[in-house]
């Protein structure tokens, strides 16, 4: 059996899997890792990647990597890291292909999601998909015509920073900028304006417990929320006429108290011909869909 | 030489042109054509293009050609025809290939106009591009990685449709919705705002006119309308990470009223690794640039 190996880097932890052609995980591992320990040095930062996927890699035909950066198209240079600022413009997948002796690609874990989805979840018959995550942030993924979307910037689906409220007095996102989904509909936004309207700190999913117990100010706040995303579900669908949304993430958790309001709003925002034609799944592989979506790279099915 | 006609069918007129391969025009002709007139049948419209192109068609390799109405993908088949309604699901492409007797392809007219910027105008070095026509409504065309987005249901690019004011008192839109683009951008609402706000019933370039004499109310309109485009140009920017824009259209003769209202609103609501790094241009193919994507349909470019 030919297994494919995939990891999903993440702020704080990796987790890798061996993936069978069908997309079963035969094993998987998952490990504390914090590459912004690494001084910001970009051969520590690879170092520290080739010995953990070093064992594994040799069980593989081939390896995917969802990564917390933005890329250039396929060729998994960087062409942005947030985080880790020392790996910009840093061949990546070319360097760790070298290390490891086999190929390697490597692509925005967003995106990663995203084509987790596309070829083994919620989104498998379609040709276009929106992937949202909705968690401490918001972001997404876009594959068009049965394409990914990589953006000149490798930057494309800044999903969270859609601007869904354009009054003066619009939230505050992180960005700097006011309106921006991210600061109504993130988990840390929920938290927030929470405590801005109630003087009450809870996390997001106390908010949600509270709002099962009837709270207005908590029912009200995924609500909103619900309506915001759908909102921004129809700025995407109006742009790019796209027929398949799926989203996954902490934040769905409240999952029925945000769907209505969401659907409605969508359905209220896109154009005519396009309502009662837009679906909207939850992922139905929830937090396997990046490393899905990291071993569809390997397998070499985009 | 050979040439490709290419023919570009407006509401009341039909304009066609030989073309040699380096996208010049050979011979050009222009007439009225009124397709809502032939009793919304598809027969006689059918017809009435055939003896329209034929005379022309035998100077021809190949016709493209662009047509008020949405297809299904490349098929030439109508998913949608708003104005023609006796279309809808019809060959259009097909039918006409076998009545003309050479390869013809079809798309809607803003997707057209988009690629003649593309393939001849002021995007011709880019990958990507958000084209926007400026009229009596607001429309769009988008490339991407190099190809044309056509949307599930062949409506992409409702640019005009972007929602760019969500207070309850926004303008309200032809749709039935408020705060669309076009509700401010095009020709026909700044002249509806205009009287809206002074009472005085004036057209589009009347109103340009009195801009330009520095009569407040006119300046704003435009400065307005300018803000609110380069705002939906941010959402498109942060969508799909996209770094060229050009824009056509009757509109665009106030560019020098709407241009630095529209650059400040851009680079105020894209991503900061955006900032600076999106080029607006205007057309540089006028009223040619339908006609010239038509044309690139025939020559096999896309």
């Amino acid at each position: 059996m030919k297994y494919v190996l995939a990891a999903d880097v993440g702020g704080t932890n990796i987790r890798t899997a061996l993936i069978d052609p069908a997309g079963n995980i035969v094993s998987e591992q998952r490990q504390q890792l914090n590459l912004s320990a690494c001084g910001n040095s970009a051969q520590h930062i690879v170092a520290t990647l080739v010995s953990f996927l070093q064992p594994q890699a040799k069980q593989a035909t081939a390896i995917g990597i969802g990564f917390p950066g933005f890329f250039h198209g396929q060729t998994g240079v960087l062409a942005a890291s947030p985080n880790l600022p020392a790996l910009q413009e840093l061949p990546l997948a070319d360097i760790l292909k070298e290390r490891l002796g086999c190929s390697v690609q490597v692509q925005n874990d967003a995106l990663c999601a995203a084509l987790g989805e596309f070829h083994f979840g919620a989104a498998r018959k379609s040709d276009d998909l929106l992937h949202i995550t909705l968690g401490t942030g918001v972001g997404g993924g876009l594959i068009l015509q049965g394409k990914p979307l990589y953006g000149e910037g490798g930057m494309a689906c800044e999903f969270g920073h859609l601007c869904v409220n354009t009054n003066v007095d619009a939230a505050l996102c992180a960005c700097g900028k006011r309106g921006c989904l991210e600061a109504y509909a993130s988990a840390t936004a929920i938290s927030f304006l929470y405590h801005q309207r109630t003087g009450k700190t809870l996390d997001a999913f106390a908010i949600y417990q509270s709002a099962c117990s009837q709270d207005p100010a908590a029912m009200h706040l995924f609500s909103e929320a619900g309506r915001y995303i759908g909102e921004a579900m129809a700025t995407a669908v109006k742009l790019l006429d796209i027929r398949h949304i799926t989203i996954s993430g902490g934040v769905t958790g409240a999952w029925e108290i945000l769907q209505p309001s969401m659907i409605d709003a969508l359905e209220d925002h896109v154009i005519s011909p396009q309502q009662g034609h837009v679906s909207v799944s939850l992922s139905t592989l929830k937090d396997q869909g990046g490393i899905l979506g990291a071993a569809s790279m390997a397998m070499g099915l985009i």
